[in-house]
């Protein structure tokens, strides 16, 4: 069975596929009142926000862009400090696409919801026509974090001298796994596409100070990175023979010549603790379920010169030094 | 200037299209904060929805796809009774959009949002390939809405015996736009969409006993009060006299042999309110800016029997009695 037009007209056809697709996944009490809106329990301080999912291919070693909707949204919404509660689903589908895969989308993204913690409490469908191509999806998430009214500020303007950066795990597996899928190359690179919510709600119970907190994804490391030392005012020294990489995706980068650095994940967050603090936050992100890499990789000075004068440095394996500036160019499009 | 993959790579092109076309139109102290939730106060109920616009075309005569994703998705809060507050804006580009155009649509949703008294809090930004026709885009909006302590239940299974059955104005004005546009057909037809603040803050502020409440979107009229009927095991009894259609609408649809009682629209709703609330409920509706063709339109009866036999009956114009089904056949797709 494919996709048709009829399917996103609002009429019966959308009825029976949201009853045979939809609901058979997401079922739960708020969603399945099937109104236009979801009524829910609020909380004093909010956080809010919203990805449109358009990967290339849909479905590659290690998940789907059903499993990367949850990740992206949930991700987003830890980092801020919030506890991820609801999150809303919007179905574009491409005219012709197999039900197949898209009931395989919404698996995934069903069984990521549960073990982030959050529940689908609304969702909207959509067909559009598909012109020429193989037929795919989007999908959009958007979602809502409750945050407590003790929570500590936290940001990229937020870092503080001597602060600990520590990355989660191993950079790269992402952007490697869909970039080796599109150019046909088979190796053992899974994307790295999972919800962190176990390591970022251990760190917040605990009272971890976490000054600064983002998801390594569209930009890289270097990117995040450099946000944080021009918000802060602050210097950041790396070291890279601490970051870690696999061996699969160093040789995959040795041979087209990327740079781990600016590549995108999906399931890998980058903190910036308080020096007291640094072990234990270590400690938990390697005890919770994506984080047995995790690596302390560097530290914040704070220097007192001008705006535009703070940098991002690497201290290489071989014992130099090297300024990690913004992106150079573009990125691989339709990575998430 | 045309959108480019690189628009949506994360980089410095995602950068400059944000700063040159979001933010010099979306402009507020929490989106410009640029992160990737927005951090926002709360309240202890709230109302989550979701709606993806893929209209076609994008530019129509009465609004375009930019106004239409916040009536939808702010007239979706309004009508779970709740104060529409925040919005999210996930953007969609094909590749080779012409950058004036996404500029006005841009324009158009702060406009409206604007009006309907909401805060777009943050959005993100995806190009997607172009696979051969005129490059358009695709918006979805998300929205929280704020529902007071004191709120009655509303809702399609809420309706009483006696309620009175209230329309906001003229059927099928979006409906017939855009297929009049599409049929290249000239007629004086504007879309109606349109966001219903104003009506439907000043009757929950006035306490007006409204059962249920509904916006008139894909399927229509019928469908809506069909599902009244059948979550409130009433009967629903309509006079086809007071229905408000246009005269251009009426002619148009008896050109095409529409009906416009299942016909799509984008600044309607229909609601079920106590009987002695209906006359200030009317002057409510037809004071405020969207309202002026309100119209009492029909009433409930709640009949002991058997599920599956509640009917919405119309009363004919010329003395006869017809049942208005569920919408047969499928609507126009991408009519939202």
């Amino acid at each position: 069975m494919k996709v048709t037009m009829a399917h996103g007209s609002g009429g019966e056809s959308t009825s029976k596929l949201i009853k045979d697709v939809f609901a058979k996944y997401f079922n739960n009490e708020i969603l399945n009142k099937l109104e236009d809106s979801a009524v829910v329990g609020g909380c004093s301080r909010l956080a809010i926000t919203t990805d449109s999912f358009v990967v290339t291919p849909i479905e590659f070693p290690g998940g789907n862009i059903g499993r990367l909707a949850v990740c992206g949204t949930v991700n987003d919404l830890l980092m801020s400090g919030s506890k991820p509660m609801y999150i809303t689903c919007g179905f574009i589908l491409e005219e012709g696409l197999d039900l197949d895969v898209l009931e395989r989308q919404v698996a995934s993204l069903a069984e990521c919801a549960k073990e982030a913690g959050v529940t689908i409490v609304t969702g909207d469908t959509k067909v559009i026509e598909n012109k020429g191509a193989e037929p795919g999806l989007i999908i959009n998430t958007s979602g809502v974090g409750f945050i407590s009214e003790d929570a500590q500020p936290i940001g990229p303007s937020c870092l503080e001298d001597n602060d600990v950066i520590i990355l989660s795990g191993n950079l790269g597996d992402h952007h490697a796994a869909i970039l080796a899928k599109r150019m046909g190359i088979e190796n053992n690179i899974k994307s790295d596409a999972a919800p962190l919510s176990e390591a970022v709600n251990n760190l917040m119970e605990q009272k971890i100070r976490v000054h600064a907190m983002r998801d390594v994804t569209r930009g890289g490391l270097g990117t995040v990175l450099n946000e944080f030392a021009e918000s802060s005012l602050c210097d950041i020294e790396l070291y890279e023979e601490k970051l870690p990489v696999s061996s699969e995706v160093k040789d995959f980068c040795g041979l087209l010549g990327l740079d781990p650095i600016y590549m995108g994940n999906e399931g890998k967050f980058v903190l910036s603790v308080h020096p007291d603090d640094a072990e234990q936050a270590l400690s938990i992100i390697r005890s919770s379920k994506y984080g047995e890499n995790a690596a302390v990789i560097g530290d914040v000075k704070k220097i007192n010169r001008a705006t535009d004068m703070h940098k991002v440095v690497l201290n290489t394996a071989i014992g130099g030094k090297r300024v990690i500036g913004l992106m150079y160019g573009e990125g691989l499009p339709r990575i998430c």
